[in-house]
This record gives C-alpha cells, sequence and structure tokens, in this order.
C-alpha cells in the first residue's frame, strides 16, 4: 500500500471543507466588489530577480523555485550556484506581485485604482497549525490616494465583510510606522536601527515588556536608550492616543491617526472595538505608514491586517505611488468558520435514485423539475447501497427514489 | 525603465477581462453544483515521483519542476542529475491529482464519487494563441460507476453550463476507445501498435485521410494493414454508427454507445448537433471506453471534452475503480466570450466622489444607501480628474458627486 497523501504542508480538501472554503471565497469577493474594489489576477510564477529584489525578508528564504528547462539546466558545470539551476519562483504573497502589476499596466488604469486579488501563494514553512505551505490571500490595495480616507474605506470594507461570514465584537486595532519610529529617535536609538528596533518591538504581546527590555540588551543598544523608549511606550501604553501630543510627533501623521481613529469610531463603534495600539509594528519592512489588525474573540492571532507602503512601487519602477492594502487572513477565516460550524444557506443536495429499468429519459426530467429547489445529481440504484448511505451525508444530504417521486410522493429526507 | 512583464507564457489579467474570467468560473461551478457535483481541492505541488508515474505523455516534458531547499541540496557533488536537486512538480492537470486524491480518501466517499475541481495547471509549453504556461481546468468526474448514464448526465451537464454561458449550436462528437481498437485490430495491426495508430489516428482532421495512410506507411506499418483500416474507416466514417454491425465489435459496448447517442439526441437534440466520430481519439493514452469532445461555431478547437479512464485509479493504488470525467475548456471559453464581448449581467460600478471638506462619515451614509443598487466606491475629487475620467470605463461605469447626490439629483452616467 503506497502512500498518497498529498506533500507535506500542503491539504486535499473533502467537500464539506471546500465547499466551505469556496463559500468565504465568494463572501469576500463580493463584498470587495461591492465596495468597489477591481478584481485584477496575477500569475503564480513569477521572475526570480524580481521575487529577490522584494523586502521580503524571511520569506525570501522560503520560497519555492524552479529549475531551468531543456539546454538551458547545464549540471556538468562545476562549483554551480543556485542561480546556475533556477528560473522561476512561485510566489509567496500577493503584495509584490501587485507592486510587478501596476508598474506593468499603471497607463491602462486611472487614479486612483482600487485592485482587489485573491489567490494562492507559497512558503516552505515547517508545517503547523495554521502554516500551511499553500495558502490564500485575498487583498484590496488602493494605489494613488495619499487621503487617509483610502485607510477608512479599506477598515469599513474589511469589518463588513467579518461581519458577513459571522465574525463579531472585533477588535481594530490601529497604529502608524511613522510615528512610532520618531518615538524610538526621541528615545536617543539611531535611525540606521530603526528597522531592528521595530522588529523588536513587534513581539510586545509575546514576550511583554520584559522580555523587550532583554533583547534589545541581548542586541548590545545602550542601557540608556532603551530606557527611554520603554518609559515612553509605557506611557503611551497607559495614556493612549493623547499622551503622544507630549512627544513632539509630526503634527499632521498625528491628526491623521487621530480622525481615522474617531472616524472609525463613527462608522463602527456601536458593535465593535477600535483601539491605538503604538506597539503594533506587522513584520514587513515596507510599510511607511498606518498600520493595522483585526482581532476576534477566542483567537489570539490577527484575523487580518495591512498597512501604508508608499515607497515600494517607486523603489521597482522609478515612479512615485502611495498604496495602502488590507489582506482578510482566509485560512484562520475559514479555519474558524469551520471549527465554529459556521454555515452557508446553500441549497440541499438530492441524490436521485432510479433503477436501471426506469426511462432515462424521465428520469432526467424529473431531475430538471428538483433542481428548482436542491442540488440534484442521479445515483442508479446498486444491491448494496450501504457504502452510499454510510457515507453520503458528507456530501449529498437527502435522497429520493425516482419510483416514489413517479408516484407523487415528496421528497424525503433519508440523511440529515 | 525595467521591464514588468510577467513570465513567459504567463498574463496579467486588467479587470474588465479578470471580471469575465471569474464570473465564468463561477456560472461553471454553480452549474456543476446544481448538478450534483462536489467541490474538492488538492494542492498545486505534487510529489515528482507520483507525476512521473501519471501516462502523461508529453505533458512530464512540460513539467516545472521545484528545486530541493537547504541541506537537501548539495550542489557540490559530482555527476548531479535533476533527480538530485528537484523535489516537486507543478501538477500539469486536474486529473492526476484526483486520482491521488480518491486513493487517499476513498474510505471516507461515498460510493458513487461525483467530484468537481476547478484549479490552475501549470505547462511550460512555447507560448502561442490559447497555450498559456498557467491555465485553469475545470473538472466533472464519477468515480464507481460504470454505467452508461455516468457519460449522459457529465454531457448534459456539460451542455447545459455551455447553454448558460451563452453558447449556441453546439456538436457533441462521441466515440468509443475500445471500439475503434478493434477496428485497427481487424485491420490487421498488432495489440501492441495501438496506441502508436490511434495518436496517428487523432490527426484525421488536421491532415485527412491521405495524411494519415502517409504517416502510418512512414511509420512502417504494413501496407496491407493500412489499406484495410482506411477501408473501414472511410466505411465507418460515411455509413455512421449503423455500419459497426457489420464489423463484429463488442455487442454490448455498441448498445451502450448507440444508447448513449439516441439519449443524446433526445435529451438535447432539439438545440444542439449530436454526432458518432469513429475517428476521435483525444490524446491521453489513458483513456479506456468513451471519449467525447464538444465544438462549437466558429471555433476549430474544442471547447471541452473527456471520457472515460477506468484503468488508473487501480494502477495508482491497486484498488480498481472505473472513472468518466468531462473538462470544459476554460481558456476558450472566455476567450470566445471575450472576443464576442458577451456579458454578464452584474451591478454597475460606482465612483462616488467626494470633496475635502465633506463630512466622511455622511459620504460613508451616502455609500451604504447607493450600495442598494450598485457596487460603490469612494473617490476623493482632485484638481486634475482627466486621468481618472479617461480610464475610468474599464472600471467603473458610473460616477456620481457627493454634493449633487446630496442635492437629490440623480446619479448620471459619465462614462457608458
Amino acid at each position: 500500500m503506497k502512500n498518497f497523501n498529498p506533500i507535506k504542508g500542503t491539504y486535499d480538501y473533502l467537500p464539506n471543507v471546500a465547499k466551505v472554503r469556496e463559500e468565504v471565497r465568494h463572501l469576500i469577493l463580493k463584498n470587495y466588489q461591492a465596495n468597489g474594489y477591481n478584481l485584477i489576477d496575477t500569475p503564480i510564477l513569477e521572475h526570480l530577480d524580481f521575487l529577490d529584489s522584494s523586502e521580503g525578508g524571511d520569506n525570501l528564504k522560503l520560497m519555492f523555485k524552479t529549475i531551468k528547462r531543456g539546454s538551458k539546466l547545464d549540471l556538468s558545470k562545476v562549483n554551480l550556484t543556485e542561480a546556475d539551476i533556477t528560473e522561476e519562483g512561485l510566489r509567496y504573497d500577493l503584495t509584490v506581485p501587485l507592486a510587478r502589476f501596476y508598474s506593468n499596466n499603471r497607463e491602462k488604469l486611472p487614479v486612483p485604482f482600487k485592485a482587489l486579488q485573491i489567490g494562492s501563494v507559497f512558503r516552505a514553512e515547517n508545517p503547523q497549525r495554521g502554516r500551511n505551505r499553500q495558502f490564500i490571500q485575498c487583498d484590496i490595495d488602493v494605489f494613488g490616494d495619499s487621503s487617509i480616507n483610502a485607510e477608512l474605506e479599506l477598515l469599513k470594507t474589511a469589518v463588513e465583510t467579518y461581519e458577513q461570514l459571522g465574525f463579531e465584537e472585533l477588535t481594530i486595532k490601529v497604529n502608524d510606522r511613522a510615528i512610532l519610529n520618531s518615538l524610538v529617535l526621541r528615545a536617543g536609538f539611531d535611525e540606521k536601527d530603526l528597522g531592528e528596533v521595530c522588529i523588536v518591538l513587534d513581539k510586545l504581546d509575546k514576550v511583554g515588556i520584559t522580555g523587550i527590555m532583554m533583547e534589545l540588551i541581548d542586541r548590545g543598544f545602550d542601557t540608556e536608550h532603551i530606557n527611554k523608549l520603554i518609559e515612553i511606550l509605557n506611557w503611551v501604553l497607559n495614556k493612549g492616543i493623547g499622551s503622544l501630543d507630549l512627544f513632539d510627533v509630526d503634527e499632521e501623521k498625528l491628526n491623521n491617526l487621530k480622525y481615522l481613529l474617531t472616524s472609525l469610531v463613527e462608522l463602527i463603534g456601536d458593535n465593535h472595538f477600535v483601539k491605538f495600539d503604538i506597539s503594533l509594528v506587522r513584520g514587513q519592512g515596507y510599510y511607511t505608514g498606518t498600520v493595522f489588525e483585526i482581532y476576534t474573540e477566542g483567537f489570539s492571532g490577527a484575523i487580518g491586517g495591512g498597512g501604508r507602503y508608499d515607497n515600494m512601487v517607486e523603489k521597482f519602477s522609478g515612479k512615485p505611488s502611495p498604496v495602502v492594502g488590507y489582506s482578510i487572513g482566509f485560512e484562520p477565516v475559514t479555519m474558524l468558520m469551520l471549527e465554529n460550524s459556521k454555515q452557508f444557506a446553500s441549497k440541499t443536495n438530492l441524490a436521485l435514485v432510479y433503477d436501471e429499468q426506469d426511462d432515462i429519459i424521465e428520469v432526467f426530467k424529473a431531475k430538471d423539475e428538483l433542481k428548482k429547489d436542491y442540488n440534484v445529481s442521479l445515483y442508479l440504484r446498486v444491491k448494496n447501497m450501504k457504502n452510499f448511505y454510510d457515507k453520503i451525508t458528507s456530501v449529498a444530504t437527502c435522497t429520493i427514489s425516482f419510483r416514489e417521486y413517479k408516484e407523487g410522493k415528496e421528497v424525503k429526507i433519508l440523511n440529515a
């Protein structure tokens, strides 16, 4: 007996799971579209040099790469390097291909351009709960709009989508990386260390203030700067956004952040929590301004997040364009929905069982009739229907015999 | 200025095209489901040894393969082979992963099991019109049903789906590979040459009878056998299925084929053509019985096809299961729909233009109101809206100013 498992970290989805995944995907797509984001699509395979030049951090180490084909692959060469034998890469997110897409097509697109993309991405992670090697991302992004209302519309759209998926009492955490940076500088750190310090700060919810202090000390930063930074952060964490007025941060940025928070409270505050969180970083190096994450009761990780990355398009193409995006975490969202047995209203699946001697044209007519109310599939009655009835619950929820149907009997639920 | 094209043979899909592709995908999925096929999903990455052992013919040469990662990749070794450096393959169709899926999960699935799968597959073809390196397949397959009614339901479902996509006057070509084989044997060919002879016969519509004779001669087959085969084929091509009675073919198979053809005529013959075509082969070596293809006016290639492959599951898993499947050609179908500007009814996209001094909460309220009738997205008015209006047609078809909306003015179509 051979092993037919899919490759490590990937999954076969059986009908009951595949159906929920598809319905979640479709609902997200529809609500993104209802809010005016435009569906686009990019290939799964990307230029390797392009992916390598993206600021993907650890994701670059986790890339799947394809080998060269035909005469391009010369294995007889000595001192072969990986670059000698690789050709393309599988995209590790949708943001980097989107930046290429925009650079490639911007002459054809209006400004601002609101994009929506749903697709599979790949990372060779060590598989664990919630870490698949192939997973789906659902992104919306706005190009060419530096107004804070772009953030507001993204977050309102995201919240509306989670609500439609049945999520209640969300917590929306918001921060601004530029403001956080200015606090780190104020504590005495060097500009060049901003990235490293922020990566450490990102761990606050996991290791706490003490853990962060320890790690900053371990990394050899000045104790005076560390103490000052912790003092500032504690102050802001306790006193909230009003306390930022004390620290002489950029006034326009601060006003924008306050405007975003108060507008969010007005728009969605009756049902959800809106929270300023100075410790919110999000890992990626490319964020330049606002960052946000959304949380739900009973799950420790974020179920989505995003932020502003105003430099990426210019870095790739030489032509600047502000961009801000949000990504719903498709995998945690579907996982939670399946765990909580959240159901979508959809037609009942009906198995219409016919006998060998039945007139098949009549059977198809009955099928057409029943299709008005059910998803209907034909099944030939065999001697032993046990295997079928035992396992059908996950696939078809209801069966009817064609003979009984002809006799005018109502459809009866055999499995519920 | 760098080049931002996607990799050779793959495409960026702009909103107007991506939207049609998504709507075609969704319509196919919904109609497959309405007919009781169950959505499943398999990974894009597959075990390389499993793909290599599939009867993929030329497709195996076109596979994208990924390189090993980390310490598994040893480039210092001498006389490296491709097997030393490769780890996974990208699936080249959905049938092979489906056979693995069924072998992996059959204990959990009812018999018969009706599967539906839609996803991207990859082949490193030389790019040309209609030959993409990444393309979508939309398959339905029935496991564990050897009745010819399985074929009938597949074809009825396919025809219904094409109709819903707006295709008229389809031609459904049907053949049985086992019957074709018996004619080839009757002409005097050896059993071992069946595959090769069929591959030549597959070219009939491209090269004609003479072309086929020439190629069979070139390949060194006995002229007497060739003449006899051409004589039989000409006879059957001219006289139709009734003439098969003369050739002593398997009676049950012939009756099944006749039953399929007459049932198809009864079910769909009022609107479409049903045709027995002894020369229909379909390339893949794994077909064991019926094969079929569907054609439409004004396009020379098939827009879908399928057949019965009763040996594949047993070959992989040791446990037999009959299987028959149909695949709608997603790429030719969407190409034809775009060329013929076939439209789906969907909500108009509305750009709601607000001014900087507007109360954003009021603007969002207006958006919510308009969302009942439109897909609505907010746009901040800027000094020069020309670029936006020039290019918006493909994205938003209609704009309204928030000020005019407040004044009770009707939504006006600026671009149609």
